[in-house]
């Protein structure tokens, strides 16, 4: 059984992905393996309100997009891990889809989540991780926040 | 963040967790954690067929544990953990609640297991991996098989 050698963080900037790439980057320093974070914009609303977009922003999109890379920066200063790749992907359907594309496009060989992220009403607790567990071709550990 | 401390290895003698056992082995040597194999089952039938216990067994299920707990020790001695603990267990209901049960009553911090076990026929695969991921209060490793 090889040892992990490319380990994909997916974050949604939840206390529970902060928990995750934590154990992530000291998964990485175990086995000497490469880190990655990514972050996936689920959709684009055109309506989304002005709380996360302000009004005069021109290019919504661009404006989301270098917030989620600097909220990648910033994680991975807190979680000592300036060295990790760092990846913001839009997705046309589904964060747990993307996520296990990109996995298998990069020959990630353990993706690290939280497995309570931001869709944390009742039973969809868990969802993501819950999808990327069925879909990926790779090993997936869940991280529970709040032990 | 804590390092692992108590990893439970959930098997069920498919060849998925064969390669977790691996793994979880792997992880206690890295962490120094406490490994427990544990293995379920998941009902007693009175009607099981002959296949698995012999019509002149008097205590079919004494039987099939007896069985279950050679399975483990021969399972801790190819994958070179033979000073893990072994528990054999019958269910009321479903391996992944006793898992879940298992683990918070033994205060596990670390559940690992193979995402394709024996329900492996189409939308039920990976069922008893995302089941745990869904209800366990601790960390869980799905390993893919087969990568």
């Amino acid at each position: 059984m090889a040892a992990y050698e490319r380990i994909l963080c997916a974050v949604d900037f939840s206390a529970t992905s902060e928990e995750a790439c934590k154990r992530a980057v000291e998964l990485a320093q175990l086995y000497g393996a490469q880190l990655s974070l990514l972050h996936i914009l689920e959709y684009f609303p055109e309506d989304r309100s002005n709380e996360f977009i302000a009004p005069e922003c021109d290019d919504p999109a661009g404006y989301l997009e270098s917030q989620a890379r600097l909220g990648l920066n910033e994680l991975a200063e807190r979680a000592n891990c300036e060295d990790a790749v760092r990846r913001v992907l839009f997705s046309p359907d589904s964060a747990r889809r993307e996520i296990v594309r990109f996995a298998a496009a990069n020959n990630i060989d353990l993706i690290v989540l939280g497995s309570h992220g931001r869709h944390g009403i009742a039973v969809l607790l868990g969802s993501t991780a819950n999808g990327v567990v069925v879909r990926a071709d790779c090993d997936v550990l869940a991280v529970r926040a709040n032990k």
